[in-house]
């Protein structure tokens, strides 16, 4: 058997030789964090590289994503399907293994990481994720849900604020599963770090209640094994390993400094490396006795084993849960939702309110919030704003986790991220909410969600100018046409109770992606709709109100604006002008419909078009053309009550009016 | 006189009779830290209400936004330029007291808040200015710069991620002369706290490196004045006074609670807190003697002209330092800098050179550097891939602060913050760096900077696929969309070493808002250009190649795309199609020129068009209509080289000759 360090050297050539390879990557933090990973992996870590996806695996998540090398080594030596030919295809077009490791090319990739901070806070939402479903689903003698999550970090991700909010919340909740390994090599892109970074990173984790081990070798397995075993004997607490190591460990020349942080070593180097890593194998060339000595398939086929024998006995004694779990795993919704579902929208239709849609958005989750126990819904300390509180709410505390809420506090990065954690985890349906305007503190993170393909449910109230006396700080403008802009995103801004719900609907029932539901703080006018209409709104765009004869005039508007554009229309339906109005609650959606029926919807012969929306306006042009209009916001907002606010930046049924028939 | 209490009851009165006539806002804040306050801004501000621009008064930030009406009330009652009646205007439109404090309406708000930890932020900036101001200007006897900045803050500013992030390098730069008062009432918006944050604050803000003094009561103004007084007295680093308060004091039916954070407290519980504070009077009366307690415009007249007489002073010992002082404060530029600039970007236009526009920023950095001592410039960690760092460049650190250049740490939002509270104090042009990937971290501190109209430079490199194997986490799509969307905001990409030239020169010309720079990490060919056309690049958008008769085709484009746009505008030229090519290093600029100028470079006549840019497109349509197209990014990137990437996204010079030849 070789020794722990000789199999951690495996690591490091594989790393050195495909950066080297590749002409770029960042060869210094899996050579640094190496010896660590020997230990955690071979040790510690329950996992089958031959079933990546099942359900009480450890997590484990490199929230330094640059060093992906590491990560790509433990993948393919521990018997994951990645083999070595996808390791010499490091960061080129279609390989497995691109620069920064990605969700859904390699296996054993939990999540998609590089934005520095976030993949400790996608573990933080993972850890949160596996203590509520615990709560939710183990019973006495059957934990079924049990294991840890792990994640490594750098100086960088602890320099990064959205760290604070995940690990304050961390310590707040009692994630006692939860270990994190700080690589305290001292050095940042930019150099030694003591002249921007002088935490005293220990008592920064103690302050947020963790349990801190300070002071490990991050080169000795003993002391490394130690720390392992110490944090999971306290289970009320997560914890952070400090692992001093040197960057770059077994760089003769360059360990220890910045220059093996982002580039290759340099085949000189490379040369000398070997020698003082006594690894004298050539490039991608690993020895039997080391495969066989990383090798976890065998050990992970008899833990997933032990764990279905366990949860085939609770299969016998608790059937229903049994039921329930497995159908939350397979991201499955209920037999009766589809059917519910719809009765409910069409009871809204025919039972007309004129309500803000926030308040939509509550009543949409108080009929749909009891046919889905996968709930897992919070706020960014705004609950009674966002009204994401529902009557079936249940806070998830420290002490009681078995709850379908969490408060977030004000975090919203965090909140964003710890969602992208809990939904990559599996079992849930994570929505968040915070205004709109505060989404870009978290815009990072539900890119992310967009980039992974996660259906993470953002929730974003007082969408507008129509938020009133706060003032432009907290009043959108140009946020929506950023969410729009961003691939696999799905962004809905419904103008009534009927859409909201609707869009509930269609953000539960995505399984491709994350959905933004943009709400107003204000009450709205419902709008008329027939059967073939109401099921229309699920193509993201439709003719709400149409002339007799084929439109000369189409106004397009979204949500507070419909009923603006529903009312110039009857004007300039009634002054001979035949007008449609296109309701167009989710751009992204319509835009994907057939060109069919986009056609029917905006046939190109009418280009007197004028769209509608309290927003800035670059969204509209694509629909517009050099022909149309857009009534819109041009500059930030004013702080003043709504009413004002519209007539004064003159978003107004008369100036959709005089815009239209204005135009030539 | 009155007692220090009644004083105090004057801020609660004023905050809660606003916050009732206006039917919305926040008394709680207010009503808790009126008492602090009080000490405060009698016992210790130096301040001229007279001259809110005084350049060495101390500076306060009150950085949990929402409690507006405390700042109000202090600037109408030591005597600033803010009548009673815009107290009674709070929340309405035009009035200077809008419902968050917002820079330039009222005197001596400095600047603006709401996003909750940005104002924290904003004040360690401005504490990093006082400091670099006073290094590099004041002389044995002469601290001409030499005055406190103080902020108050709550629960949701410790708890956002960028409280982090400013706090800790606030500790690693030693700013002993910045003074934060956390507000700690243990109520959020959701509640009490203790079930989302349960930090111990005095030991994370010990383990940043700052003075904690905890356990203040924050109705005791000895407490309160001993603490400021031991605040004072550590110069070399900041404190954090952490102050026990009841929100909302003086209500009796509400204080303590969340109700009266964000709400009226309604006429009925107003009535009884005139009782319980002793405080008889009609809403919006101050008795004289309060105002007289209050009255600081005697004391602030005389504290500014003692400095004024040893700036005199300073100006006959060191005439020509005196002189720059004024002339930065001032936002002046050299008097050489008009000429010097132009030869500089007309040699650049001589001497061609191919380069990445990041490595052309660098060498405008060099060539403009030497002209501009306020240049303060930084990057997040990211000096050697930004190249911000130029040869004049000299690091700040806690021990000599009298640099040019600030080593951020990986804090994008701190830095972008940061550098609003910088440009802010004045004397300084901050440019900071970082990824564009990044940007997003800082999306609304950059937005700020709009909104408060403060010229700062974000400069953005590595802006497209043009990244290449760092992989689609680090590669910016729609980031652009979103900051071209942004009122107020000017964003060039421009195309090679003279665009970049131009675009450093514009930003740093620019007085009434913020530029970002978005720079290449590839090379880039450079573009013949006349005289005109040189001069033209200032317009944001000119005519770069034009066809020997009128254009039939027109192909836009910007960076790192204008080059292929020309390419495949020599071949259409060739096959007799008349086809011009507009580089649009600006459209913001572009935007702002004369119908005249616009029609010229984009006539009205000429429908086959065609935009050009690596990255999504909503930008381009209300160029290129329903009858154009654009040549982009509909998704994520990927991991590669990034000449495989540009041909894979099918973004080249064929690619654009054929769209163009498809249009009809």
């Amino acid at each position: 058997m070789p020794s722990r360090r000789h199999l951690a050297n495996a690591i490091r050539a594989l790393s050195m030789d495909a950066v080297q390879k590749a002409k770029s990557g960042h060869p210094g933090a899996p050579m640094g964090m190496a010896d660590i990973a020997q230990v955690l992996w071979t040790d510690f870590m329950s996992h089958n590289p031959q079933n990546p996806n099942w359900a009480n695996r450890d997590r484990f998540v490199l929230s330094n994503g640059h060093g992906s090398m590491l990560l790509y080594s433990l993948l393919h030596l521990t018997g994951y399907e990645l083999p070595i030919e996808e390791l010499k295809q490091f960061r080129q077009l279609h390989a497995k293994t691109p620069g920064h490791p990605e969700y859904g090319y390699a296996p054993g990739v939990e999540t998609t990481t590089g934005p520095l901070g976030q993949g400790i806070t996608n573990a933080v939402g993972m850890a949160i994720a596996e203590k509520v479903l615990a709560a939710q689903f183990n019973r006495d003698k059957f934990a079924v849900v049990d294991h840890h999550t792990y994640t490594f970090l750098g100086d960088g991700c602890l320099m990064e604020g959205i760290s604070h909010e995940a690990c304050s919340l961390a310590g707040t909740l009692g994630l006692g599963k939860l270990v994190a390994f700080w690589d305290d090599n001292g050095i940042s892109i930019d150099g030694e770090v003591e002249g921007w970074f002088s935490d005293d990173t220990p008592k920064r984790f103690e302050s947020y209640g963790w349990q801190v081990i300070s002071g490990v070798d991050g080169h000795d397995p003993e002391q490394i094994s130690a720390a392992i075993e110490k944090a999971k004997g306290d289970t009320t607490r997560p914890t952070l390993i400090c692992c001093k190591t040197v960057i770059g460990f077994g760089s003769p020349n360059k360990q220890g400094k910045e220059d093996c942080h982002g580039a290759p070593l340099g085949d000189a180097e490379i040369e000398l490396v070997r020698k003082e890593l006594d690894w004298p194998y050539a490039p991608f060339e690993i020895p039997a006795d080391v495969y066989a000595g990383w090798d976890a398939k065998q050990k992970g086929a008899s833990e997933e084993a032990a764990w279905e024998a366990l949860f085939a006995d609770y299969q016998q004694a608790y059937p229903e849960l049994a039921q329930e779990f497995v159908r939350r795993k397979n991201n499955a919704l209920p037999e009766s939702w589809s059917h519910e579902s719809a009765k409910y929208i069409r009871s809204l239709q025919d039972n007309p309110e004129n309500i803000a849609t926030r308040k939509a958005s509550q009543n949409a989750l108080n009929a749909f919030g009891p046919l889905l126990p996968e709930l897992l819904g919070g706020s960014a300390d705004l609950a009674g704003s966002n009204l994401t509180i529902w009557s079936g709410s249940k806070g998830v505390s420290k002490d009681d986790a078995s709850g379908n809420y969490l408060y977030y506090g004000v975090r919203e990065f965090g909140m964003s991220a710890m969602m992208n954690g809990i939904t990559l985890y599996g079992g849930f349906k994570a929505y968040g909410a915070t205004f709109l305007m505060f989404m870009e503190y978290a815009r990072n993170a539900v890119r992310m969600a967009a980039l992974m393909k996660q259906p993470c449910i953002f929730v974003y109230t007082h969408d507008s100018i129509g938020l009133g006396e706060d003032g432009p700080t907290h009043q959108p403008v140009e946020q929506v046409v950023s969410l729009r802009a961003t691939p696999n995103l799905d962004n809905w801004r419904p103008c009534d109770q009927v859409e909201s719900a609707i869009a509930w609907k269609a953000a539960i029932e995505r399984t491709d992606g994350p959905t933004t539901l943009i709400f107003t703080r204000q009450g709205l006018p419902q709008q008329n709709r027939s059967a073939q209409q109401l099921s229309d709104v699920e193509r993201g765009g439709y003719v709400l109100v149409d002339s007799d004869s084929a439109p000369q005039i189409i106004l397009i508007a979204t949500g507070s604006e419909v009923h603006l554009a529903v009312e110039a229309a009857a004007k300039l339906n009634a002054e001979g002008l035949p007008t449609r109005v296109v309701s167009m609650p989710c751009t992204d959606l319509f835009d994907r419909q057939s060109a069919e029926y986009k056609e029917s919807v905006l046939p190109r012969a009418t280009t007197k078009r004028v769209a509608v929306e309290a927003l800035a306006k670059d969204t509209w042009y694509k629909y517009v053309g050099l022909d149309g209009a857009v009534v819109g916001m041009d500059t930030f907002g004013e702080s003043a009550p709504a009413g004002d606010l519209f007539a004064y930046f003159n978003i107004t049924a008369d100036a959709v009016y005089n815009v239209a028939r204005g135009l030539k």
